[in-house]
């Protein structure tokens, strides 16, 4: 479908509808571009309404007029899905943060789409409530985005990723219409589920504006853990081990030593990370603890004991503990300015992630690329960078496209998929053949085109 | 659309494929009724493939021929999801009877969608695992109805229903095409989550032939406490605070005393059953915990002790905790053997939980039926049963339908919805204009529509 090309009209009609100080032509830098690899794309028109009476009508202004909209949040996603590559709209939900309601008898929050994550979690902290996901954006991602993308985060091993706090989603469809997506109650098997179709979906299906999210306690003590280990393999072995110990992480990630030497370099004048720094030390799990301590504990250290391990490390202050933390928030963008500019989001069944952290090596050894692994080794979840001597982006490169589709066919074939928790948007397009029969796929693009039959919301992506 | 009628010709087409033993001609009222009031609807041939194949060859020859496919279970539905209203062929997967994989490595296991509930549950138990979701049906009721209805139990409080247990569904669409909806993973973010929008479907969408589900430790241990309320909404009131203590039960279960009494009479010659036996006790509140549970005793005593309460029971012995769960397994039908033959599923947020129990009762007793309550307290989760003096259905009776509405409004303004873990059936399907918009409404027949345009399966349900 051929897209309208924007008019001077059309801009009138979005000034008049939300107001020109909302209507941004000029400077749209900071819009073109987002945390994925190094790639940058223009919209004709930056938007910012303030309700969702507004969006509905610039929706239905764009879907009547074929204008493609790009929905955005705060712009942090890894996977290209809030890039305006048709140009025409990106409709920013920035001015919707509001925090409607903390229902603390209930467990539940009223948000709008553009709260920021930590924005959130502070608010709720003081009720000493609880909202777990929190991706290494949570300083600046917003809600919606998270939605959007079902984003996951380090305490998604014990507490599940977004998906499993989102009750009920506003949303405004391709038409314009508004609805809610289901009802605010724990339970529900009332029709279909639109809500999780819904999350997700990356705004190709509509604009989440509005979402009732369970939270939880707040958990009362935590304590941190850091176990260096000599052998890569060996560290993913012990993460299954620890399960079968009954050992209930709220957080358990994997960290590759040259992940951590380079944000430790980066971040501290001393050096001094709280990691052991070892030149033997191939990798770290970094193990969390919030609930039955002392018993999990034992069993932990017994367990990862029976490994080739370096001097275990038990964090239990706040600044220890934050000077840990920090490394691992911020690992991805300081590796990626040391060159590794790919990443990928591979996820496989827990126990196999050994065998996929050995393949990726040995593809980096053979194609002549350096490679570091780091992420959620509870879930299965790693996050794979690729630094390319040649290549710095995955997105129209042949050269790495074909290393890309080696590596999920190799993740396919150990039960996994290529998305855990950053989703597909516009890089990882073209790799879905390879997870998803053509039966499979067939059935989403009807599912898209049947909710957005003009495809005017986020084109060009995942589909 | 108009179905065609059954032809000897496809009847014997279905023995060719199926095999002569498979294809039911004659002594259908086993498949004709299930557990929904009391409604019966004959098919014309109920079949029972051995594999997904022979299920793809059936679905794509009535989709062929246009005759429409009731997909079954155990018949163990509270919703009339089961019943062939339109006739025409009744696909049981009681023959698709297999646990293919325990991967005790990954917490995972691979089903068949004829498992029955409690064969799962036992083989997991040998090593130490364990599937949360147990409706009361469990001894009967098997994985695909529980998937189908997105179905709950006891403890979902704590461990989620059935839809946080599904990873990946294999999937024989309405055209007969076979799909697996994702991938085998804890986390996935990679295109539409197909996986959600089959499960809770009851069978509109396709038949779920196998599922991968997420498994987890079985708890070493638990306890179960019995508190007596002398106040029916203080009970209720009692759920919220049991929360705000921080207390984590992995059950809490609302029954009124009439309830009780009734399952005890029915159960126990001696009637005891270890609940309180008190004229003024109004109901009881069955709590299970199974971590720290020390710590949260002392709480959970420490609140509860606050209300009007009689004397409280703690069970640690299996015969005794075997004797107070079996009134709760089987209290729905013993009440409607009393006559409480319409049974609803109603859930609103778990703080609103008073409000609609005293609603439901002012209700009772202006509109002279009788009620008794019981349900999942702790999700907010409430079944309402009713026993009307001359309507022992609700289907197709006016005066018991507008009882219905004017309760499932209620529902809606305490922002509940219809149903929780029973689905919507066929007896429910007139009361969704009540919760749902027009557009919301709409957009839930168009994917139905998209993915099965000539609405084979299970016609007259949901929508």
């Amino acid at each position: 479908m051929e897209y309208k090309v924007l008019t001077d009209q059309d801009i009138q009609f979005f000034q008049n509808l939300i107001g020109k100080e909302n209507v941004l032509l000029l400077d749209l830098e900071k819009y073109s571009a987002d945390a994925t690899e190094n790639l940058e794309f223009y919209p004709d028109v930056v938007l910012k309404p303030n309700s969702v009476e507004e969006i509905s009508k610039i929706v239905a202004f764009c879907n009547e007029n074929l204008l493609p909209i790009t929905p955005r949040g705060a712009g942090t996603g890894l996977a290209g899905g809030a890039l305006p590559i048709k140009g025409g709209v990106v409709l920013s939900v920035e001015n919707l943060n509001q925090i409607i309601q903390i229902d603390e008898k209930n467990f539940q929050v009223i948000v709008e789409a553009g709260v920021i994550n930590y924005v959130l979690q502070e608010a709720l902290s003081e009720k000493n409530l609880f909202f777990p996901p929190d991706p290494s954006s949570w300083q600046s991602s917003l809600i919606g985005g998270n939605i959007s993308t079902n984003a996951g985060g380090p305490k998604a091993v014990k507490y599940g990723v977004t998906s499993n706090y989102v009750l009920n989603l506003e949303v405004v469809l391709p038409n314009g219409e508004i609805i809610w997506t289901g009802a605010n109650t724990l339970k529900n098997s009332t029709g279909l589920n639109l809500t999780q179709l819904f999350v997700g979906s990356e705004g190709t299906l509509g604009i989440i504006t509005k979402a009732v999210l369970k939270v939880i306690p707040k958990p009362e003590k935590d304590i941190s853990i850091l176990v260096p280990f000599y052998d890569l393999e060996e560290a993913c072995e012990a993460v299954s081990a620890i399960f079968h110990a009954g050992v209930n992480p709220s957080a358990l990630e994997f960290l590759e030593q040259r992940a951590i030497d380079a944000a430790t370099e980066f971040l501290f004048a001393d050096a001094n990370s709280s990691f052991e720094k070892n030149s033997e030390i191939q990798a770290h799990l970094l193990i969390a603890l919030d609930e039955k301590i002392e018993i999990d504990l034992q069993k932990l250290v017994e367990v990862v004991s029976k490994f080739h391990i370096g001097e275990i490390l038990f964090a239990e202050n706040e600044t220890e503990k934050a000077r840990i933390w920090l490394i691992r928030r911020r690992v991805a963008e300081i590796v990626k300015i040391n060159g590794y500019t790919i990443e990928e989001d591979t996820v496989v069944p827990r126990a196999n992630l050994g065998k996929l952290v050995k393949k990726i090596h040995q593809m980096a050894d053979e194609n002549d690329f350096k490679v570091v692994c780091y992420g959620h080794a509870g879930d299965g979840n790693l996050h794979i960078r690729i630094n390319h001597p040649e290549f710095k982006n995955s997105y129209n490169v042949p050269e790495i496209q074909l290393i890309l589709a080696q590596l999920f066919q190799i993740v396919k074939n150990l039960g996994g998929t290529i998305s855990g928790e950053h989703g597909i948007g516009l890089i990882q397009k073209p790799f879905l053949p390879i997870v998803f029969s053509k039966a499979n796929l067939e059935l989403q693009k009807t599912i898209k085109k049947t909710i957005d039959p003009r495809n005017i919301m986020n084109p060009g992506k995942i589909y």
